[in-house]
């Protein structure tokens, strides 16, 4: 089992600038949203983690911005899985037009379980290891 | 018939501050999403504006910040068409958790159609004065 | 004297939309930095409050949008103490272009200050009745 | 001569989240405006851009959150141009509290000059190479 979750969302006139195209940092939202609802799949749902204190935390983030979205576009951003270290994980995302493939936007992020307010970095979960399949480190990136 | 839009939507950590509760500012864009879907309902679809270069502008908002929202809270923001002008249309918005009546935000905006890249203001359609009922104007605020 | 506080900033791509002007939402953030730094003028430094766990929420804004800033413009934001209740007090703010006196937004905030986490209400300082004179009620709006 | 321009700038309640930090979102928006400024220097500013409709446009990203800033803080961001090739060319950026060598943000962006709206790239200025040093390719990542 691969966990992946993935949602529609058209594009707002805040999301886009004046270039006439959806702006940089707005993709990054839809990426929290997938990744978030990712996370609550995995076990760490909000209300959960506000009462053990612990986050996952974006210690990196790669994207590419491979093609504009515009205005009037649905998007289809989907959030999956793809490695697990002892204190890190790696979610990999990826933006198209709903309906169809052509990549608008990849992105890469390395996160953390924080302990806070100490900031202390705790181990991923075991039990991940056992449960879930990932891609291979060389389609990881 | 009164248009109206609804949607749910959780609350993300981007939408909130260091003081626990959901920032001021953030609401906004769930107002703009339900105020966007529900003009598309009264047929100002996006790419149909964009084709045209007419565009539903806000004039003027209201809103009122009566109790706060939480990370882990569902909200349900609905907007309805509330009044109508010869230049101007109203829309007023309101913020709940999700199954329960308590308003955290009411919002009422002014708007106007504009055309671009002029800027000239344009008439509200006249088949909405037929088409639609509206507040009595106590309610509008 | 009447406190007060401004500030320049550049129009950047991020605050603009598809409709090639500023966008609504985007003012709000500037909005916000000028209230602060007003705030911090009136004794409300952030490090201070974090120490007494006491904010200055805002409770209602009214803003109109009368003329569009574009990509390339230079504003100026202006925020004053405009009045002053029991347990509320009021913020106006207006933006225009540097150097040029039209006015492209005005605003008028409703703020109160809160002590957190029992989110209660505190009475606003009362120095600030004799220290400060303010915009008589007919112009606050 | 290396190209470079920074700012400072105070952490608002807006730019943090319920975590009690700045929101990973958050700073992209100064690392944008410290990039816009750097491109003026280079003589792309936006009014001459927005002329020749000629956009320089972030192709990828890279951050590196290394330590969180809070509210109270004083953050000063640093861009530089960090590398150049035919149609590309790289900016470096760091952010650490004003005063205070500790990187908390350190990030890589990719750019390409884009005519719009064909979306045609084009060849990133020749004297830029005569006229820059930059650092070397070791160091840029």
């Amino acid at each position: 089992m691969r966990p992946e979750y993935s949602f529609d969302i058209d594009v707002m006139f805040y999301d886009t600038d004046c270039g006439g195209v959806v702006h940089n940092i707005a993709y990054l939202r839809h990426i929290e949203y997938a990744r978030t609802k990712l996370a609550e799949k995995l076990g760490m749902d909000l209300p959960g983690m506000a009462t053990r204190q612990e986050y996952p935390v974006v210690v990196r983030t790669e994207i590419d911005y491979r093609k504009p979205a515009k205005l009037g576009d649905t998007l289809t951003v989907r959030a999956w899985l793809s490695g697990l270290e002892r204190v890190r994980f790696y979610i990999d995302l990826d933006i198209t037009r709903k309906g169809d493939p052509l990549k608008l936007i990849t992105c890469h992020q390395t996160l953390a379980i924080v302990r806070m307010p100490e900031g202390k970095i705790q181990p991923v979960l075991k039990e991940w290891r056992t449960q879930y399949t990932f891609d291979t480190p060389e389609s990881s990136t």
